[in-house]
């Protein structure tokens, strides 16, 4: 089959491989239908994740039909339509157990394009399926589904849930790329009071505001400012960070309300100042975390049934064997590209 | 009356004071009985909190009986034994509606010794009394009941409630000195399975250990790695912050296990480093924060009925008029002192 | 002034009384501009809350002005814009202190109205005012605002919150008069996957559908059913009682899925019978209570952004001297009335 | 093999069976060397269980050792000392993905000796080994860990923890039989203020005082006035029902206090009546609920450490082959039988 080889940073390209086969009884072989390119796998290639050994196929996220499933499989078998997630659960180990899936012992967590190879090819081979896979409902489309891999309940959960953002909230969501945009829209799930987006882009603020973003800033004009004066000088009761660098976690700090939320999202990789002769005093909760994606399931029902709308965020699509020109485009500054979809082409 | 007056950076004195008088309907005036020096009010004198008028008097712990209340009291009358809190709550501002009275916005939180006149006099007027002084129950002894006025309910809230110490839980309690002390003793009221202390004084892990301390660990000796060794690698489900440094917090972002808290309960002056490239995908919750005390009446309830031993706190006892002598001891680094108690002598 | 006065069961008037007076000094008399009637009026009437003595003005909602304010009013002054909560809080009792208000112990909880004077007057005084009345925010429409004085707060706090309404939840609501009604409204701030209203009444059932829910079903044609298969047989995630008889408590207790809530908000004169036999095993959770008022100010936010829309539910205007007919209709089973306002009438 | 079977109301053997074998790759086989006897074996054996088919082997608590393990499972291997629980958990339902495994859906929940063979035998098939039996840490007895199979997180998850029992509460444990006096023992995990047991029998409450109740009252005599005037007239913050009739279910409504919890633990043949009339009110929380068996793996760390004490609670041991006489003992009343334990002889 063909498959996204990594070979080490700044080389990747659409090579002929072994189609993958069963390894455990608890595997399945999926055939992708619709896969898309994580900011993750930029990172990678530039040679910031090394656990990524060259020659493994990148990607995380896909939507396929399971084509062979091992005997201990009882969740899915082939011929269904399923979603990979980007976290593999054992189910066995004590943070499984709590549905700490991203922290996984028994051999998951993030492995598919980093540990083990992934979906940006024809098949991808996946383990712990009973926990990893999941079923599509009717009516989703691929283009949808695959937003549920990765990018939405990462939003959802490590965003909007740890920062316990509830209704009448003002939340500041600072960073309005993909991930940005999806913690915006599921923000709404709450009914919060208001929404303000930062960014340094304008084109990513006018996305912001499409994505339901009450008040936009950009992050060269005060933003801690405007929140101040847009809340009669409390502050966000939540504050999201979704960029990954300093100064955006710093904002954040700075800005939120005493007794508010500071949710980290963005995957840093540089430590920042926290400023605790400030914020000793000031009620503070500070969340980081990986995606579990335990969330998952309610997020495709309220998908299914129209309650979770994910708006343009799916800039551009290409067919597989665009793969190349598909990270090229998500890769270039200028492409106003937020997240790029390649489907299978009918035969 | 006599009281200690602040008179800038590195003066203060027992000096004659008029006597304090009620300036509100919700004022009370108290007769002290019996008062303490914390760790803040040496701050104060190094003149590191400049919000201290010079011609303040110090001190936020005490118990006494009440002499004069206002027209709008109604939990307290004169001649009622109460304990002092170190917090104020005006009881109807946004942040006290919520019992987040350490962030009072109408007059009330830590006011005492710092933006009014304070505890360590003969007499003080407490504004907002009805939530700000607590009628002590019968049976409980003045130098128990002070240690209730800040220490024990910030260890309990800012530490143990919001680090979230629960059964079986290892809690490492970073810094032995008597906010620490508090800490690993009330987080044994949530029967831990092992409470590490860590300080850099072996006569403090002496105490840690009389205090309830499982194992003890000189800061100087490596820490993270007997946490890491005593949990199987996991690291702690709780890390409590009682020291106000950098070093000593970052001791517990680094000790904590993925998917546990860190609770800081150290006054800082310096920020920190937040090592963000690690945290980012290891689920840490960090919490911050001034005490609340809304849990003084519960703890009081505790005291007398047995259920909350203050242990050796109180190292020394003195009467009121040995104020400045007071001070040295609780300054002296060598002296050994915990908690000083003063106390008012029988005429 | 005139109000309407209780003279015990079957018998009230709009009468000629006294003008109200301050009391205390934490009381206010306001200037009731908007007020409304209560299922609960109706009950007092016909003898069921034999705790309200003849000789009472009643009524516990109402939107005016403050007139006079006694010396330890902080929160609001003279010409000031009020809602007037069902709910006074003295603020200082055990139960205050958990902003669990409608427990006060402290001469808070339901008084107006009850134990006291209410609002259905041109005048009323109302004690505790600091935390009993709250500032309107400007464009907020009297009769908008009074549906928040009770039967919002009730329909969020008690049904919707203790029910943990949540994102692509189930949720069923039993009864859709007015508080059905408000919870179908309130629920809809989660998002939740599906609302589904059940009553004898197909009026009701229609003005179920106005409100947002996703399904209606006839109380008399096995809703249990319904609602099992919408949900593949697991039941609701939870079940919101809002009508008081035991025949629609049980209903709750039948239909909710394992590991679901039952919150009950209905007035209840009889018991019910709770089948233990079934419910044992089945991880249900049943919550009680009366409303506190919490969350009044953020319902107020939310209504002066548009974020909490109150739907058609005031269906009858009247002014306040109409007060005897507003009754006639508000309790004519034939009248179609759901929420009846009276008004000042601009002189 | 030899095991206890069924076979329909009132009968039960001592009997000559086929030695199970594995059936599905997740299964292990255990040798039993420590067995108990559950109060529901001896509803099963008066026939009020109906789903226990005639043939069954009965029991659902256990410790042995691994002496199969089928290729699927991951968790413990042949030689492992295990401590079978009463419930089995597939890992991969809706349920068992938030550790509500009594619910599961796959095959699991309470199954042991109760749809399929049990514990109450020489050996036992386990489904779903990985979650469902746990291995012993080092220095556990048998007999202190076959009371982690059952009794002790009934009594912690569905008492304590579903009643939230904390620090300073008083607690009202009605019903001091083996799963009361677990509760008992296991609320002082979380330093309660006061436990109070309530029992018929003086002998019980004798036991309720030495494992730790601090005052305890004959059922006969009013309890719900003791506790009242111990509570100065509140009511307790937590009644835990753990006796399964309708009378001790009353009193547990009629006890609490406003704002607190009604924790069932007994298992119910009958209805009982709800007094709404007097709770719609009150701001109860009332739930119920089946044993999940999350804390198994934390309450085998505490007794390990000594952190959980099991006090006297096997007042009666055997060997494995005296399994009729030992169900004697434990059903006759005035054998003063908490848990009796049966044991594997030494060959």
């Amino acid at each position: 089959m063909k498959a996204l080889v990594f070979h080490g940073p700044g080389k990747s390209s659409w090579d002929e491989v072994p189609d993958p086969a069963l390894k455990d009884a608890g595997d399945v072989v999926v055939r992708v239908d619709a896969v898309t390119i994580c900011g993750t796998d930029l990172h990678i290639l530039k040679g910031d994740v090394p656990e990524v050994a060259p020659g493994t196929v990148l990607g995380h996220e896909a939507v396929g039909e399971v084509v062979e499933a091992g005997s201990g499989v009882h969740a899915v078998r082939p011929g269904d339509r399923v979603l990979i997630s980007c976290i593999s659960a054992c189910g066995r180990c004590r943070f499984c157990r709590e549905a700490r899936y991203g922290q996984c012992l028994g051999g998951g967590g993030w492995v598919l394009g980093h540990l083990i190879d992934g979906t940006q090819a024809e098949y991808v081979r996946v383990p712990h399926a009973d926990l990893s896979v999941h079923p599509l409902p009717g009516g989703v489309s691929g283009q949808d589904a695959v937003l549920l891999a990765d990018i939405f309940p990462t939003a959802y959960e490590v965003g909007v849930l740890n920062g316990r953002v509830g209704p009448g909230d003002t939340v500041a969501v600072v960073g309005a790329g993909p991930i940005g945009l999806a913690a915006i829209t599921t923000a709404q799930l709450f009914t919060p009071g208001r929404v303000i987006a930062v960014d340094l882009s304008p084109a990513r603020l006018d996305a912001a505001r499409q994505f339901g973003a009450d008040a936009v800033v950009n992050a060269a004009e005060d933003p801690a400012r405007l929140i101040e004066d847009l809340t009669d000088g409390a502050g966000a009761d939540v504050a999201i960070e979704a960029v990954g660098v300093p100064e955006s976690f710093e904002l954040c700090t700075r800005t939120v309300r005493a007794g508010g939320h500071v949710a980290n999202i963005g995957v840093h990789g540089k430590p920042a100042v926290l400023h605790l002769e400030d914020l000793w005093i000031k009620d503070v909760t500070i969340t980081t975390g990986l995606v579990d994606t335990f969330s998952t399931p309610t997020l495709l029902r309220m998908i299914a049934t129209g309650r979770l709308p994910t708006g343009p965020l799916v800039t551009h699509t290409f067919s597989l064997d665009q793969m190349e020109e598909a990270y090229e485009v998500f890769s270039a500054a200028d492409s106003g590209a937020l997240k790029v979809v390649l489907e299978r082409s009918a035969a």
